[in-house]
């Protein structure tokens, strides 16, 4: 019954219409990136994903991984299917050329991301970890490191894993225990336990490769005394290939609410031998840099599922007859009507289509200046789209989490009793959907961060690279009628956001649980505005176009845009009041009462 | 770990001092109902509920129901804790004395429903489905049923269900297929599947009473041609014991998201022996008043399982030591502070709270009215009871069982990565309390229910049961400053109400579709505001006792009247904006463009 197909027509909108696709292609190593060559791994990677990917999902959600005396083995059908996305250069596609990668634009690479997610999420984490580890090993690693382990991290031939948590140290890395002693060789010895790694054990790739926080003997306390490691489960052989078995072992998996294909390790090191990644000590900024990264993934996690519960609860509504549209019948040849007519019905699914339409442009958004980042030969082009990219990420994770989850819960509503069923396939959206909200940095982290990292960077060098477009676009915009319906809310939510903003920053200045009290507020809130800054665009084009062959297409648009400014923007208005109403009420109440 | 502890004092305040338990002992048969004795009941039920069920909760997630050619086994445990349940007259609490019952007050056993659900939601719903066929029966059978029938459902040694969903139809009852015809004893033979039937078959009680909607081969088409049928598991024999086995068997249980330890049955009626309860084509009638109550039920899940939720992640937030106060290191012996100190982890707690202790307000007030509106000895009292009961019902089913689940889920937040681990227990809460959305008439069918049927019911009289009291209460305390920050956002969020509710009402009187288009919005800016004025009744009470023994507990109820005014309460706004901006958005996308 459940059916994925990806949502081409609007990547390649958002690709080419709704942003420039030329200055992608200028970019350097980017040339060969044109809109015709990414139709064309566009829809080589649907199919991989339609067709390999997630026929595994359900069954993988029902098998789980299982444990044995060490070994791990996922379930049936995720090893030929690793086999096959390797086999097709799918994992280095935005991998170095250096190192046997496509070097393809990672704008491209997101959309890719967002079918693997939506086909499997579980699947997808072991690729995504991957490629986090290569890019950190990329960017920190020593020139023998890379050229040792990065051709095979490109090409999926060995697997990767970011190994932090500890039982007693989760978000607070400070309390990090894990320790790293010189060995004989030069190297290291690490000793220690750590917790929830994912895919810390499997039986997908030949060598897995772990990086590792510890501390050496030297080492300060707290956050600061934190150095990266590179530990394999195989030591890499005179030839490169893997060969004697290290002394680190999965002792247990987790049995988890969801992504059940995906094994959460408990991962003992035992004097595992070891190899520094970048300078002792300087483990945190490594790791803040494959987080980020990471952090953009889980926010795709977040989008990949919603695409597919709105999928499912589309197909659905138009399916399941069950009583007549309250206006009057409208199918009178049935026994009762298609619940796609209720206007409830209608709402959740609008809501749907508001949240993946939004977030897709969102990532595509981000994605570009990170491609602008790595590769625009000007220096303050690379330094503008790094501060939005810092500013933009704890809002893409967090909303996109949040929202991935909410999605999944309406189509399991618009499913009703047959949707808490797991046969049916679509609860299985929301227990998958639910880690993405606390991994990688609990939400509320990641909204910490914005309120007290991102907004003072630079004097709010970061939030001007946000605030100074969407007012020029306000301001370009607002004499053209036809679209006062999109840019006069957005103005008003965006102004709501200017003064949030200076009210956080100054009460901050004060007492920073006051920022602290506000921050996942106001994260909601800037998210907001930063979907009614794109969907006021796309309404723009939306309307340019409606005489178009694919004029449904476009009408769609401007309809789904007006959607989101009646019925999703004005949430904009009670985060603001909660805002100015202050913290008092959070930071007051006596700890003891609770 | 895990622990339960039920909440007594706030239960006492509710019933005691928020509103005036002497005009429930005023009651005709509820004499005996004194503060004493219902602190003395809510003591040995939470006894029963915290060192019987609860321990039940986790293995039961985890072993759930097993079928076995047409038997069903429940959990280990179970069985041993409902015969301590039936024992201890549990489940009698407030059936009738003519039928063996205790006569209790409805008020009393919804706290106790509470504490059930707050144990063991799956539990709980074994003995809820017999209470709702107890009543259903005791309203519309005849004479004979009700003498055979009633002790044992009010016992609890017979359990009940309620047969109403087929394939084909969930939400849309006129689409029943079930047949009932008349047999050689001048009673009935039923033949049809019913499926998602809770606790249709199990191995708790010694007969299983299915209250059964089907229709008679006279019957009329759709919703008015359906009948109401008691068919027994095992058919009575002249001793009133378990004798025949009558031919209704489990064909299968589900395999479901949550409520694992909670048969989900298909039910196949071969010719089952049924017996007509109340008059023919007139099932629906009796159906309501069995659902309405299963619709406070359900709304009393929401709440015990947000009260669980809500405890277990207050314990944790103590215990959890991870990171500093961002306002200066609080626990310097500690290696880390408490995250209870985050003010972040503080707002999802108080989100909890306010949540918790408004529901159990609502629950209690919408209970003491469903006492009047049975027991009052003036026509008139009982008419204004029934109203009220009428318009809060559909309010209580949705925000509660959207609270339950929002609750739970920030439980899991608060737990971080551990808390998406099953053996924690608490991604158990968040599955339970999903199902509560969607049965017993998926929420969004009860908010067009409250517009569509409560809102016009004679020409507003419903809504005036509600709307006097509130405006009064505003009122009489507009001139006290102190009560200044709870009456001034009570009466703005009123104001939101009152004008949405004219809007709609005009809206919907020239198009059906657009109060729909309107309805979840609107009821959840109902039960905001119920919210509301329940939390600025107990502020107030609060306020007078500051100097009290108790001083603590009242100042924590003024605080966290305070945080929902300040916090939660300006969501009115945004549903306000959504309302206002009209429903063409959601009624005009083109079907196709889905």
């Amino acid at each position: 019954m459940a059916s994925y197909t990806a949502p081409l027509r609007d990547m390649r909108f958002i690709y080419n219409e709704l942003f420039d696709s030329s200055e992608i292609t200028a970019l350097p190593g980017c040339e060969d990136a044109t809109p015709d060559l990414v139709d064309a791994v566009l829809e080589e990677a649907a199919k991989l994903c339609q067709n390999e990917l997630f026929p595994l999902n359900r069954t993988g959600d029902e098998e789980g991984c299982q444990w044995d005396n060490g070994e791990v083995t996922t379930p049936a059908g995720f090893k030929e299917a690793y086999a096959k996305y390797i086999e097709g250069g799918w994992n280095g596609l935005a991998c170095s050329p250096d190192h046997g990668g496509q070097g393809m634009p990672g704008t491209l690479n997101v959309l890719v991301e967002e079918m693997m997610c939506s086909s499997n999420m579980a699947f997808g984490m072991y690729a995504g970890l991957t490629r986090g580890a290569y890019r950190a090993l990329n960017t920190f690693g020593c020139n023998k490191l890379k050229a040792l382990y990065l051709p095979r991290l490109a090409s999926g031939e060995w697997s990767g894993t970011m190994c932090l948590t500890e039982p007693q140290c989760g978000t607070d890395l400070g309390l990090i225990r894990t320790q790293a002693e010189h060995d004989d060789d030069g190297n290291y010895a690490l000793r220690g336990t750590k917790i929830f790694i994912s895919a810390g054990e499997h039986d997908l790739s030949s060598n897995i490769i772990h990086l590792v926080l510890a501390r050496l003997p030297d080492a300060p306390a707290g956050i600061k005394g934190i150095s990266l490691f590179l530990v394999p489960k195989f030591l890499p052989d005179e030839n490169g290939e893997p060969g004697q078995r290290n002394t680190v072992t999965c002792a247990s998996i987790e049995n988890k609410m969801g992504i059940k294909a995906s094994a959460t390790c408990v991962m003992n090191f035992d004097d595992a031998k070891g190899w520094l990644v970048g300078e002792p000590h300087k483990g945190m900024r490594a790791m803040f840099t494959m987080m980020n990264d990471a952090r953009l993934g889980v926010g795709m996690q977040g989008l990949g599922l919603a695409e597919i519960a709105r999928q499912s609860a589309v197909e659905y509504a138009r399916e399941r007859l069950q009583g007549r549209s309250i206006s009057g019948t409208q199918h009178e040849d049935k026994p009762a009507d298609p619940i796609i007519v209720h206007p409830d019905v209608r709402r959740m699914l609008l809501t749907m289509r508001a949240f993946t339409e939004g977030a897709r442009a969102m990532a595509a958004w981000i994605a570009r200046h990170i491609d602008l980042r790595d590769r625009a030969t000007d220096a303050d082009a690379r330094q503008a789209s790094d501060d939005l990219v810092q500013l933009l990420t704890p809002i893409v994770k967090v909303y996109f989490s949040d929202g991935g989850f909410e999605i999944a819960n309406l189509c399991i509503q618009v499913y009703g009793g047959h949707g808490y069923i797991r046969d049916t396939g679509v609860e299985q959206y929301a227990r998958d959907a639910r880690i993405a909200q606390i991994y990688e940095g609990a939400n509320g982290i990641q909204a910490l961060d914005l309120v007290g990292r991102k907004l003072p960077a630079h004097m709010g060098r970061y939030l001007r690279r946000f605030f100074h477009p969407v007012q020029a676009w306000i301001d370009d915009n607002t004499t053209q009628p036809e679209l006062h319906p999109f840019v006069l809310p957005l103005a008003k939510a965006f102004g709501r956001l200017q003064i949030a903003t200076g009210q956080i920053a100054q009460s901050g200045l004060k007492n920073p649980d006051e920022a602290g009290a506000a921050s996942t507020d106001y994260l909601k809130l800037f998210g907001l505005v930063a979907f009614a800054y794109l969907w006021a665009r796309m309404a723009k084009i939306g309307l340019d176009h409606q005489t178009d062959d694919e004029a449904d297409f476009y009408a769609a648009k401007v309809a789904t845009a007006k959607y989101f400014m009646d019925k999703i923007l004005p949430q904009t208005g009670a985060l603001f009041s909660s805002i100015m109403a202050g913290s008092g009420s959070i930071i007051d109440f006596p700890e003891a009462s609770f």
